[in-house]
């Protein structure tokens, strides 16, 4: 069963637009606690609006994306960073006044300005990221415990309506999720390294791994230690969304992309001159980090 | 209770030389298997002997490496690369005739090349690397289940004694481990690209974060998504070890620390020139690899 926490909190309808990963979750959280009266889903996918309905985390699916929205409370764009401009302009015409509508991108300055952009004043827009998810996609990979524990970072911009953030943070409470605000430019950078870096990289050594020789290459597989099992685990997420986080967080991620080369090149260096001292202190100060984290309680 | 497999496996006696996360986890594994009729563990530090002693993995602590070995079946030398060499000419004039030397590091050109060097001709070298362990460290980190489902690599040098390297196979497939033998060379080249480049790359993303303005740092603690998290555990283990291991795995990691740069720079020129085709196909076929490491059983 999920964790309910937070106050309470009920819509008539939630439409839910994208149903991979994160909208497939959300759905089985409303579903579960009986957050909505009704659930729309809508997918570009037909097979994908199927599939949702048969697993039966939207009650209703709507092949328009326009109507999916229509009398709709909240509206939840569950869809990778570049398709979330053109979601915002498609349901634009077709949202009710005072309905909210909020995302789940990694990028929230574009998430913000896509919003601020397409959408009429007379809608609330909170751009959210439950910071959560698996190397697996599609409806089927939903479960509502994804986010449990894990963090929702909520980028109202400025002025925006008190009750309607307060709306959005009741929901992902619910979902289990500790829910705090920032401005999104603070967001972008903090995920850039976090989350962004780090799946850039493991994608980059895979994909080294995926260049051997073809007889080191099949040791590689059956070899697969510790870390570089991790790392594919990492570099088996959805392409679609990854392309699109590294195209619209470009900036924080070369930023954060350029420091790490940096660094890289130190313990290059320490390698190729046998500098153990070096490496001993770099590696002696990382494992603090972790202990930070663990503080923290987020390992 | 540790899995049992393989053919039976008897000592009259074993010495363990370093007594932390691999010494202490084989230790369980003798004791709670009974295949040793005493276990003698020998450690540099005083506190870390007392520690074994206490928790029984061991049932005599011995200050001299070289008293230590007397009369033992097998000798295993669990301490990081560098200390190898040292650890095996200290022992050298201690061993009785027969018996066998195997270590448990993750350089193999390296152990072979000490072992041959120090070891007098009368006794069986068979250098290993059981590729399991954890982030934790010392004498309490051990646990016998450690190895289950991991691999051994034994690398005997040509002209082995066929019967002391079958002796060491059936030791670790007492452990649990599935045992595979090839030549030094090619276990110092597959471990670098799947265990020591992810370890030194994770080492490297940490400490990038270590570096950031102090508010940064704290938001990257407190929102430490699933990458980081990762990679922070992995960037916690034994920095003595892993200095080790790449002072003395230098040109195989220097090898694959170059391609991996070369991968890294093609994604970091599709981030800033927006080529997300190049970014998506990348990202489609790491996730392939993963499927091949799935079906390998190495997840």
């Amino acid at each position: 069963m999920p964790r309910s926490t937070g106050a309470p909190v009920h819509f008539d309808r939630v439409t839910l637009i994208g149903l991979g990963l994160v909208g497939s979750s959300l759905g089985w959280v409303l579903k579960k606690q009986h957050l909505a009266g009704e659930i729309v889903g809508h997918d570009a996918k037909p097979a994908v609006r199927a599939k949702a309905l048969e697993l039966g985390f939207i009650d209703r699916a709507e092949s328009d994306v326009g109507k999916s929205v229509e009398r709709a409370d909240l509206v939840v764009v569950c869809v990778p960073m570049l398709a979330i401009g053109p979601v915002c302009e498609g349901i634009a015409p077709h949202l009710k006044a005072g309905a909210i509508v909020t995302d789940v991108g990694s990028c929230k300055t574009l998430a913000r300005d896509a919003m601020v952009k397409a959408l009429p004043k007379h809608v609330h827009a909170v751009p959210g990221h439950p910071v959560a998810g698996t190397e697996h996609s599609g409806p089927e990979a939903g479960f509502a415990e994804m986010f449990h524990q894990r963090w929702c970072i909520l980028t109202p911009p400025p002025g925006s309506d008190a009750k309607a953030v307060r709306t959005v943070r009741n929901l992902w409470r619910r979902a289990g999720m500790h829910v705090e605000t920032m401005d999104a430019e603070r967001h972008d950078l903090v995920l850039a390294i976090t989350s962004h870096l780090p799946h850039l990289i493991a994608y980059t050594i895979v994909d080294t791994a995926v260049d051997l020789e073809g007889d080191i290459k099949g040791d590689v597989i059956k070899f697969a230690a510790g870390g570089f099992r991790d790392f594919t685990r990492i570099a088996a997420s959805d392409p679609t969304m990854w392309r699109d986080v590294f195209l619209t967080n470009k900036e924080a991620v070369l930023e954060m992309l350029g420091r790490f080369n940096e660094d890289l090149s130190v313990m290059q260096r320490a390698i190729r001159k046998g500098d153990g001292a070096t490496l001993f202190d770099k590696f002696t100060r990382t494992r603090a980090i972790r202990r930070s984290i663990i503080q923290a309680k987020q390992a």
